[in-house]
């Protein structure tokens, strides 16, 4: 059978969301509630999608198809298109799967022309009506299917209103909206270069394809990017018989919620017009009334409409989001849908529905966008001062949260003025940042930097400390490493050293001025908590945190991390480990390196002392040194002579070492487990400080398990050898200390080569931990560091949809950790477990993939522990 | 069944080669074919492998197994180990699955102390032999057991000597070697610490101990990296009573081939010593004397080592080395094997044998080790000169063959002196090289590099035009980009501009002074045209060439290249054309890009016009630009102002074009169909010449399809949104030009992506060409740039056994590649076809996998292509 690609109302249910669009299907079920609602037809998504496989073409059989479905609805309304005593006017409305800013606006009234307008003036003997009607049509036409812009027709209404001395639309008679017409008409002719169409079906297809089109207009793209939304789906289109809230005073039109969208509270919520139609309700230019008072001025109205929302919120079970328009005292239902509503109300409405015994505990944690939550996590600005600032640059939300302070161009600066310091509120810029800048970061409000994606070093450190940051920002002109004055300029705008700046980093835009903001505690909302222990309820999945301080690792543990799944030990070698650590590279051999890493050891065991203490008795996960050993050495000639001097050797000599380290793909060279392979006595020191730190825990009192987690490996044998130093030095430790704590000993899946022989591997390892970043960067051929030169092209060319290290590819990447997990149970049954600590271990979508995918954890930043706690849930609860 | 780890020799047969190692299998044959042969037994291979598992210890039940076997040859030889009238005495040797040198000696006479000894002088009446055989027996054990080298014993030898005004061994008494084993047994005591083992068990699990650590020594470890032998394998122990040709003047030992190992001729070659043990024949001491020899000597021996050599070859059907003894005038058979010969003499065997009817064709194919084709296809080193020369350094082999010239450093001055210029020899030393250095590559007569391996540019452009080079000389102190004297120092010497050096390509070594050369020609070898014609017949593999150049192509096209399966153009934006490059790149705009290409395309069409000429009627794979934009803008501050001034643009301008080029990893970077995204006028212009130069040739008559390469792809989007560029010029241009020519379009799986997605990217390909350098680096994580600083940790740890970038890596790779070729087929069953060009094309083990996995074709460098026709015949032959 031929597709069908149009669907009366009354063919359609809630249930056909995919191919009716979020509107269409809504529309259908209210329709099957038997609710008032003008009964038109849908064209589906299909059609959408078939227009772009045709060339952008509506092809004869869908035209034929929509044709014969005007027929039907204008059967069922008793009016026809341009019939000179019972015309047809229709609103068409684009209606995606998911709600889609960006998408076409609303036209109304479609199915007007000169002769049918003064049909419509006779017959109704509202001349100023039906004359709105056919003004307001062909400037909406105009705007959006011709795309006008809707600046001239603005112009043409004001002078006219200038020209008639009133002040509202509403005071414009009949002729002056006639004569406005013409002008309107007149101006799209001279524009377009043909007169404005009369006949209702070019309308009509005029409109359709509009929508279509609008499908993929930039605004679209960008929001689809940002909301993981596919190309593939298309949008829906809905045609709709029109009913008038302009045709008199007892018509009118509004929005309402059944529950207030920034607070939650259980009390209708919305405006209404009299007298109106359309946009007017949100234009701004007349005040509208609160709904409550429609209950005087139309109280059966308002009492049919107070029952539909009850209707409607016990039917969707959730709260709605609705349009309607009363014509002649009469109400008609045009929209309802799942109301849109800040972190805060999604909470509590979740926890009132429940208790109203609308819904159980299960469906009101799949009621919450997990990622909404990064609200109530992070600083956020004061609504009413952020509408009123402009920015003056905007770039890469890197970290989310809102920051204020002072420009700081170094490190060092930051931790002398800043919170660590004097105690001031300070914004770090740089170029970009390294593990060097980590003082300066933690003793900073926010960061921004001018280089660099949202997997820079800059991003993933500031994401784990919970510090907004704005990163990549091009555009700036960066002056904070010049000799003299320090400044940087962005959007005109000179910035100096001490000026403040804002940043928001949830959504990468950034101001000149301090902006108030206020912080938020999410244990502080009771609904929040008991929604997560709903959650906890249901999830199958662990949720741990990646965490290498114990500042984050006590922050995660108040957020409910069960665990660290990833502790980086390479902050552990600087700050007051370098000096030795630098020791340790320019050492000629092994004895020399040992004697450095002996200066370390020590340090390092308080370190994990300090994260077992954190998450007591709950896993850490320990990295062993990954990054290449040139990360370490200094780059400034004046250290580089200090450096000699500290260490007794030339200049010269830590040059050529220097030199030696260099490599043409950093991320694919001397890195992860190939530095244990070279230097074992860095993997034997860091084992004998795991260990010596856990048995120290262990006395204390706090049963502590470390997973030691070897990274890169490529082949079992690199395991094993690895394996067999760390085994060999935690044996002889524990002899040495006389204890029996357990040990275990796994590894980093982030190598394709490691995913496709996990079976071998498994043979060696206790654990898989998926990193994804790296996995992600290897299995695409293209380094996060560099993609971003090429990645706008891949956008605008829909040839990638989403950035791949925000949301895990599945059909790539995820064919790896698939096979991964596979190959790993076959060889070990239950004696494995599997994690991820990637950072897309903290995205919803990643989230759902890792719970059918079947691992027992992930790990994430402490500041998306909740976000990740709530989306284990949902997946549970949503895949069985 | 527990294992089995001892074999009698009438218990094995040759198909046990695996088990009981080469030389255990054919003495076991031998013996099965009535032949003379002293009948001992064989320890396992798995014994050896059990031995490490165990931490290199013989276990309590294989040392039983090995009593109970000594038990069995006592029997079977009525002598027992330490009998007081009749002491068995037996030869202890290694006998892996291939021949490996660099494993242990043989040890000869083992079982004897001083009693045994005098009795044995007693039994016999020769005093001298039993002394001799004891002497030797000492120093054997010493050397090979305990390692005590051999330099101590050869001067007490010596010593004695001289003491006794004798030249020769046989010319010391019995007494004089009684004292001299006295001496050498004291030297034992004062190194080892204990006595010379008097029991004749003790020396036996000794020996068969120092066997089998000897599989784990640094030659055998270098030698199995070098030449794909598993360490896994392990080796088997031979253990076999003595026969004596050192007894008296009627006994003897000696070595033969049955024909010519140098030229292959069917001719006896050998050499025997009368009264002799051992080593002794290839000791030089003594002359031995030519095998024709013994039929005047011992003619019945002589008359039964004739009839032997025949049965052996009929039997083996291939030429045979031999070692044999005659006690007493009786001849013993100690091994036979298949005799290792030089190129020449292996064709001309394999001919030989098919026109003696030994043999037929298919087996004929086989009997050739396709790699030693090397030695006919690159100049060589004269091997008396050689010999006597010795080398000042040693790095990696680049590219084989002879190579000797004055030395230059750059490539201007390498073009100016050398073949294209003044017609001199030169060899040209860098520190590495880039496409820039391309000119003075092709006048070079040789290459040497200070950096990078076996896949660098200078390797691999090397060996593509067949050109000796010699890499990763890290040893050499470079001083050939100073400003004042040009020179470099390796080994003590320093070589300064204009210096004749020789560059052995093929082993790595480098030598000063010019050695002599030859230039064989394997078209005029005879034997080669047969065999190379029989391999055609029976492999199923096509065999194409890598080929940028004309030159490249015709010279392969000789080698019987059929097509080419990889141009890559990026050399075609060099030399005459790069000005024009350079300003694509600074250009503002596509238009301005455009401009530039312009001035490209002609020039590109040329080339492609020579190409398709060179390899009449043969497809052509024409890979699309592939390197980063950043390899082609000049680096020197000079060639920076001159491109300013060139392109009418600033210094500033130019830097900060270079600057926004820079990558972190630009192997992952913005490269390969990357470009084509970004710069889709750079895809359309190759189109053009492509497509241009194919209707061009076409007219001449010589029908060509060009299938054009898109490489880097990751994404099926990815291939299909550059695929429409390039159909779209097509067929525009076909159109322009009135053709109806036929092109087809395909992409490079090079990356783990790609293979992954292999079901989705063959819907939009016409062919899928194994990239395997790239698919190699990403599938490890890799850069080959970068991965000489870990690899030597890795082979001595050995976790890699042999570098991934000469033979493929099955496990890991190869499951990538058998994914995709399985995805490709089930999608588009013929309608597409699979080839390789990665560097593995021309490596035999990798051809055989391709063969296995069912590509269609490999494409090698020209110089390989010979070798790959070969290997892809064993390979049918091997696989059915």
């Amino acid at each position: 059978m031929a597709n069908k690609f149009c669907y009366l109302f009354s063919e359609g249910n809630k249930e056909m969301r995919n191919l009716l669009g979020g509107k269409g299907a809504n529309l259908a079920e209210m329709s099957g509630l038997g609710l008032p609602v003008p009964q038109g037809f849908t064209i589906t998504t299909e059609a959408c999608t078939q227009y772009y496989d045709d060339g952008r073409k509506i092809n004869d059989s869908i035209q034929k198809e929509i044709l014969d479905y005007v027929g039907k609805i204008e059967a069922l309304n008793g009016k026809k298109f341009g019939d000179k005593t019972n015309p047809l006017l229709v609103s068409v409305r684009s209606g995606a799967r998911a709600s889609m800013p960006g998408m076409m606006d609303t036209i109304l009234n479609l199915g007007l022309n000169e002769d049918i307008t003064e049909l419509l003036a006779k017959q109704s003997g509202n001349a100023r009506w039906a004359w709105d009607c056919y003004r307001r049509f062909v400037q909406m036409y105009s705007d959006v299917v011709m795309e006008l812009g809707k600046e001239t027709f603005g112009k043409l209404l004001d002078a006219k209103k200038k020209q008639k001395g009133v002040e509202l639309d509403v005071d414009l008679t009949a002729d002056d909206l006639k004569e406005l017409t013409n002008q309107y008409k007149a101006e799209y002719k001279s524009k377009i270069g043909e007169a404005f169409p009369d006949a209702p079906i070019d309308q009509l297809f005029g409109a359709v394809k509009a929508v279509f089109r609008s499908w993929d207009n930039p605004r679209a793209n960008t929001y689809r990017r940002e909301n993981g939304i596919p190309y593939s789906w298309g949008t829906a289109v809905n045609v709709q018989p029109m009913v008038f809230g302009n045709l008199n005073d007892d018509s009118g039109t509004g929005v309402a919620f059944t529950r207030n969208a920034s607070t939650g509270e259980k009390a209708l919520d919305g405006e209404f017009l009299i007298n109106a139609q359309g946009e007017d309700v949100v234009a701004g230019i007349r005040t509208p009334h609160k709904i409550a008072k429609l209950a005087e001025i139309m109280p059966d109205a308002y009492k049919q409409f107070i029952d539909i929302c009850d209707k409607l919120e016990d039917h969707y079970r959730d709260m709605q989001d609705m349009e309607f328009t009363i014509e002649n005292k009469k109400l008609f239902m045009l929209q309802t849908r799942n109301g849109k509503r800040s972190a805060v109300a999604a909470l509590k409405i979740a926890c009132d529905l429940v208790d109203e015994g609308r819904i159980d505990d299960k469906k009101a944690v799949t009621l919450i966008d997990p990622k909404q939550l990064d609200e109530l996590l992070h600083p956020c600005f004061d609504k009413k001062a952020l509408d009123d600032a402009k920015p003056i640059g905007k770039a890469i939300d890197g970290s989310p949260g809102a920051a204020v302070g002072q420009v700081v161009f170094t490190a060092d600066e930051a931790v002398k003025l800043g919170k660590r310091g004097e105690g001031k509120n300070v914004v770090l810029v740089r170029l970009e940042t390294s593990p060097e800048d980590i003082e300066g970061m933690i003793a900073a409000q926010g960061i921004l930097t001018v280089r660099g994606g949202r997997s820079s070093h800059a991003a993933v450190v500031a994401r784990g400390m919970g510090t907004p940051a704005v990163v990549g920002c091009t555009e700036i002109d960066y002056h904070g490493e010049d000799d003299g004055e320090k400044y940087f300029v962005l959007g005109g705008q000179k910035i100096k050293q001490g000026d403040y700046i804002s940043l928001n980093g949830s959504t990468g835009k950034i101001y000149a001025g301090a902006i108030k903001t206020f912080e938020p505690n999410i244990e502080d909302d009771a609904n929040y908590v008991r929604i997560i222990k709903w959650a906890d309820k249901y999830r199958r999945l662990k949720v741990r945190t990646n965490a290498d301080t114990p500042r984050d690792a006590l922050k995660a543990a108040e957020f409910g991390a069960e665990g660290i799944g990833l502790c980086r030990t390479e902050h552990m070698f600087f700050e007051d480990r370098i000096a030795a650590f630098r020791e340790m590279i320019l050492a000629d051999d092994k004895a020399g390196r040992e004697k450095a890493l002996d200066k370390i050891e020590p340090l390092q065991q308080s370190d994990f002392e300090k994260l077992y203490e954190a998450l007591k008795g709950y896993p850490v996960v320990i990295r062993f040194l990954d990054p290449p050993l040139h990360e370490f050495v200094p780059t400034d000639p004046e250290d580089i002579k200090a450096l000699a001097k500290d260490t007794g050797v030339t200049v010269e000599h830590v040059n050529a070492v220097i030199t030696s380290l260099h490599e043409f793909n950093p991320m694919m060279g001397h890195r992860g487990c190939r530095l244990a392979v070279t230097y074992p006595e860095i993997a034997a020191m860091q084992t004998r400080a795991v260990i010596k730190a856990a048995v120290a825990v262990n006395k204390k009192g706090i049963k502590v398990v470390p997973e030691i987690m070897i990274p890169l490996v490529g082949d079992v044998k690199e395991l094993a050898y690895v394996k067999k130093t760390v085994v060999e030095t935690a044996d002889a430790t524990l002899k040495a200390l006389k204890s029996d704590i357990k040990y275990s000993i796994g590894t980093m899946i982030e190598i394709p080569r490691a995913a496709l022989t996990a079976d071998e591997i498994a043979k060696e390892a206790e654990f898989f931990s998926f990193g994804t970043n790296d996995l992600t960067q290897m299995t695409f051929g293209f380094s996060r560091d560099d993609a971003g030169k090429f990645l706008p092209s891949y956008y605008e060319a829909k040839i990638y949809e989403n950035d791949p290290f925000q949301t895990i590819d599945q059909n790539g990447v995820g064919q790896l950790v698939k096979l991964a997990v596979e190959k790993g149970k076959a060889v070990k049954g239950d004696k494995i477990h599997f994690g991820i600590c990637g950072e897309h271990g903290g995205d919803p979508a990643t989230v759902e993939f890792c719970h059918k995918v079947g691992l027992d954890y992930v790990s994430c930043s402490p500041y998306r522990v909740p976000i990740a706690r709530l989306a284990a849930a949902q997946a549970a609860i949503n895949n069985g």
